[in-house]
């Protein structure tokens, strides 16, 4: 009943991409088969992932791996790990040449019929899997090219945006109209490297909860604004935050983030958005969204637009989250603007959610706050 | 920039009712009105919403709220609750006449004008709703019928099925055909009420992890099977849950659902799909899906399909959600079947997810899982 799947058209940008990560594989699989041949004993040169190896450059947008190399040698220790190191990306090669995919908690399932290499926790397939992909990083190649899908959902989508995607069986072309679907939204897929774009939208509005988009939407707030609504639900997925960004890199937009007024709004979802993770420093050049600007809801803007009422005080989580921002963070410490939001917020000593405006009136966030935001786009923090 | 919206279109199930909320709204507050012209105390009557005042009836195919009653008098202490329900349902009317809505959070945000009457914590608006939603629920009308809409998420869905919906704002008709998505996926709108369905489909598959929606979705399975996919994303919300069982009442549809073999996927996911939940007893009547019926992974697939060295073994909070299931829930103490399979998977010791069939090859799932099961529908767990 499956149908293997024709893949992508030829001459695409998916092919191409297909071809450089199964030449990476091949390149890979040649030097350890070389050097066993050599009676040498085999090794792989991997990326060290941890926070150590991680630096911030404002220029380029996004935290970078460093320099820093472990070397994998086969020996009595590592046969059990590099035995699944290479299986695992066998994997992928068999995936990409099927045009299949395997979710993290598949790959790891997968492994069940390995025998002795088999994975027995998933914290191991996963740990080999970010291996894999600080390789495949180093050549510019993501892990969802090498078929590894997270688990998690994607974000959802409204307005002014055309998606082009492909039947993944029979590789026809399949227009997605986001203006189309009345409530309801377009749910972003678990890959969309494939994915292009067609929009005559001047911005991207990515926002933090589900009831505030589905306000946006229902009103068709993305009309008249000339806009794409995209609902982040929280910190965005690596599918949203790549969608995002493949969104503003190829035609050309801002991104404008919305979200509630507090250090996890700062610190975790728009600082994620913007900049990547800091302990997924090797992917954050492909999910990072360097023209993404924070609209709001700033700490100014409690006492701008009259919310104070409507605040709640900060918790300890809060305050932690917030002083670890203005300490360890090297984005915020990069900023002085929100450098001086966060002390703002902390003297302020209460948060506000973006639903909070609705103590004028629910559409007041539509009829008061957006345009007058809006209409000053400079005054952004950074 | 608001635009108020046109109402639905005259004549359509929604006017009616929309017609009959405002109805129920107006006759409470005439009855307030009157008692206090006669100089009597003004009283509400609410249904008790406790689990002591749930019962559930094998052929009504819900749980569902006992006859007990609470009555609220208008007094010193009750003054301040007493506006605040009056005010709550004058929201919902309000938001009725303009076509507009509110999340639960929003409408919490909303009293932070009513002065002495506003709410200080969520928590206090939500207990008010529920009564409101309690006093509908006796009417046939639910919670989102009254505008309140939930903050969280609806399911994805792909396959088979035309949705239509209408443009919130002009009315116009919206037709959604979930069949041209691509990998992607039609996102559930918070409110389903007003959604009409054409479809060929032969069936409903409701799947617990978005891992595995996304493998059916892009092997199209949905094509060959004639069926259609829902992700529900674990326990599936409301507005999942309302989705399935229109989809299913109104096109004559059976629902099959699919997920892991564990505690959770038994007795949080399905039997919620399936009956609703105690605690939700005065809304079980809309949200239940009666023809739901459980394909599996049953603990018995874990022995026919050569899973066993693929489960994980039962945690503590396995095994004590699975003795509560036989001891206290009226729903498998009506069915000797689902006894059985539970315990059995006690005596067994293990679980197993769904991406455990991976263990056979990714698509085993769609070769063999999958058309075995569906091949015997009679087989499948009440």
């Amino acid at each position: 009943m499956v149908r293997k799947g024709k893949n992508v058209a030829a001459g695409t940008p998916q092919e191409e991409l297909d071809a450089r990560t199964i030449a990476m594989i091949d390149r890979l699989a040649g030097q350890m088969r070389e050097s066993i041949e050599q009676g040498e004993l085999p090794a792989m040169r991997l990326p060290v992932r941890s926070l150590g190896n991680v630096t911030y450059d404002k220029d380029k947008g996004y935290f970078e791996l460093g320099r820093a190399e472990k070397i994998r040698t086969l020996s009595v220790n590592t046969a059990r790990i590099f035995a699944q190191t290479l299986r695992l990306m066998a994997t992928a090669r068999t995936m990409i040449a099927q045009n299949d995919f395997a979710t993290k908690r598949e790959a790891y399932y997968v492994s069940k019929n390995w025998g002795d290499a088999r994975f027995d926790e998933q914290a191991e397939s996963d740990a080999v899997m970010d291996d894999i992909e600080a390789l495949a990083a180093a050549q510019g190649l993501s892990r969802e090219q090498l078929r590894f899908y997270p688990e998690s959902h994607g974000g959802s989508v409204a307005g002014e945006l055309t998606v082009l995607d492909r039947n993944p069986q029979t590789g026809e072309a399949i227009e997605i109209d986001c203006r189309g679907f009345g409530n309801g939204a377009y749910g972003i897929p678990r890959s969309v490297e494939h994915l292009q774009f067609r929009t005559r939208a001047k911005f991207v509005l990515a926002i933090e909860t589900g009831g505030m988009f589905q306000r946006l939407n229902s009103h068709r707030f993305w009309e008249e604004t000339k806009c794409i609504l995209v609902e982040m639900g929280g910190v965005p997925t690596r599918a949203t935050r790549r969608f995002i960004r493949r969104l503003s890199d190829t035609m050309d937009l801002p991104v404008w983030c919305f979200t509630d007024c507090d250090p996890y709004g700062f610190a975790n979802i728009y600082r994620t958005l913007k900049v990547g993770s800091g302990n997924a420093a090797h992917i954050n050049r492909f999910f990072c969204v360097p023209r993404a600007r924070y609209l709001g809801v700033t700490p100014q803007d409690i006492i701008d637009f009259g919310l104070k009422d409507a605040t709640h005080p900060l918790g300890r989580a809060d305050i932690k989250r917030a002083r670890d921002a203005l300490k360890n963070d090297p984005f915020f410490a990069a900023h002085p603007q929100w450098i001086s939001a966060i002390e703002q917020l902390l003297e302020m000593g209460v948060r506000a959610e973006q639903q909070a405006l609705a103590k004028w009136g629910l559409n007041y966030v539509i009829e008061e706050y957006l345009p007058r935001k809006l209409a000053n786009p400079t005054g952004f923090l950074p």
